[in-house]
């Protein structure tokens, strides 16, 4: 008989998850109860945000307890509905966790159609990362037409959407990111004005060669060494958005903080910290406007799939290694 | 015969200055040509940003050069005039540097007045650190009525003048200070809520205390741990004005960078440098509001003014050693 399979935190990790810090058990697939549905889970979103939420200290929302299903957003079928707005055969979007099967009473769940994009594109670019994207650069980054954008995490999910949405409003973008294979990517694929390899180029002497007039938005997806170069070339009056600091999530010794954050005083430029779920209002608007731009050909979107809930924990590491490209994505069921 | 005191860098220090960073030597009083007036310097400002344009590099002002005269903002009376619109016994306001007299043609000067105010208050609250203030928690900090306020160097010239604003404004404010007698200044002259000692108190339990609900505006002007304290206890949506980092002006080793600066990111919090020139066209209408408040008793003002040229580089070292109160103001002429 059929089982669900979840992924349960089992440890906390420090540093780096490890092997133990999840564990998959098997259950009996839950039972929708009057005004309640049953999803089959597709695809399951891995971001490097899942990191923070393994910690078990105060952020934007709490952790995820010990024993508890992994939080994860993801794209599922209904296949057996009591609930009056959701029909079997439809497809949902919601926080699905790691596992094979949920039952939701519809709460921050709505409907996407495989009709008009693939499947796990719902979970990023016309999903959470494209949504970050968006806002984050747009409002928060207060983008204006010509602007010169630096973008980290450039071959990134929300990254890529970042560099591509400024190219749309006719800034200079230069996106950093890790291999020729990436920057290619950037340039060739996604109309980058220009790449710089964290792992082959000369960080600083590239930053003063694309920017000789200052970086006036910094999209900041790493933290670390790279938010340090990026304030030393801020323009005057430069943003920089703080969506993340993945180079910092594994972090055993304290993060580094910039030790030239005074750059934003002397440029009288700002740094903003960002969570996309206060942006929901307006979710819908930003969806029409990534959909028209992806239906002109302007916006790209790359998922990464891979497959088997057995192998989330490889999966999730790619992530901190690098090793893939876009949205990284993992099918939980077939 | 009366020779001018001038006071040239004379070598750039390295960490703290010392008694060989500057040198006085003394010179022939220049003379005004036409279209200019000889000015006789009385007092001049002492600011923990004369620090920084000590260093060879780029910051918003270019630095002092070696063997120039010493960069101050200055106090004094016109003894001689050549100028159609500054006469002979005429008060000033500009930068005068640091020396006994100057000559200038009125070019970034403006006339005071001895009746209105004392003539050191003119270097203060009633100038560019006054300005300071104003612009930084009102327009910088975006200051709302009831707003949770915490300032840094709070009995020093700019963050006295920054919590009297904010309690005009009704808000909460804690200032932190060194030592109990510039705390008890702050709360009981300055009607300050709280004040924290930073040489005696545990900073992040009275913060704790004194903000359950989180800091809504921080105020910098140390930088360093305090910064870092500070961000830890943010509320949501906080605003940090990044004015200075007196901490870590006199640094051998790299600035301390805040490492929990993803706090921005959790709180959806902004960190903004500022600097006061650029908001020159609004200063009279700033020195306006500020003149009345002191009118109204709801403003008050504290200078500490030290005597002789020859004292300079003693003098200065009391913005970094803590050993004043208010505005440090040095006489450098009868």
């Amino acid at each position: 008989m059929k089982q669900n399979k979840q992924l349960l935190l089992q440890k906390r990790p420090i540093g780096l998850p490890t092997e133990d810090t999840w564990k998959l058990v098997e259950t009996d697939i839950p039972k929708p109860e009057e005004g309640e549905f049953l999803i089959q889970c597709e695809y399951v979103s891995l971001d490097p945000a899942m990191r923070g939420w393994l910690d078990d200290r105060r952020s934007y929302i709490p952790p995820v307890q010990i024993d508890e299903v992994m939080r994860a957003g993801g794209v599922g079928k209904v296949i057996e509905s009591n609930h009056p707005d959701f029909n079997e055969g439809d497809f949902v979007y919601g926080q699905t966790g790691v596992q094979q099967y949920v039952v939701s009473n519809g709460k921050g769940y709505h409907k996407v159609d495989p009709k008009l994009a693939p499947l796990p594109m719902y979970t990023g670019t016309l999903g959470m990362t494209g949504m970050t994207a968006y806002f984050g650069i747009l409002e928060v980054g207060e983008l204006k037409e010509g602007d010169n954008v630096f973008v980290s995490g450039a071959a990134g999910a929300v990254g890529s959407v970042v560099g591509q949405i400024a190219k749309i409003k006719n800034c200079k973008v230069v996106g950093i990111a890790g291999g020729p294979e990436k920057c290619k990517y950037l340039v060739d694929e996604l109309g980058f004005d220009a790449a710089i390899d964290y792992k082959n180029d000369n960080i600083a002497s590239k930053l003063k060669e694309y920017f000789p007039d200052g970086i006036d938005v910094y999209f900041d997806n790493v933290g670390g060494d790279i938010l340090e170069l990026a304030l030393s070339k801020l323009a005057m009056h430069a943003r920089i958005v703080i969506c993340g600091a993945i180079s910092q999530y594994n972090n055993t010794t304290p993060v580094k903080g910039p030790s030239n954050y005074l750059s934003l005083l002397v440029n009288r430029a700002s740094m903003k910290g960002m969570v996309v779920f206060d942006y929901a209002k307006d979710y819908q608007k930003a969806a029409l406007e990534m959909g028209q731009w992806m239906a002109q050909g302007k916006l790209k979107s790359r998922e990464d799939v891979y497959k088997g809930i057995e192998n989330f924990y490889e999966t999730f590491l790619r992530l901190f290694t690098g090793e893939k490209l876009g949205k990284l994505v993992l099918k939980v069921s077939e």
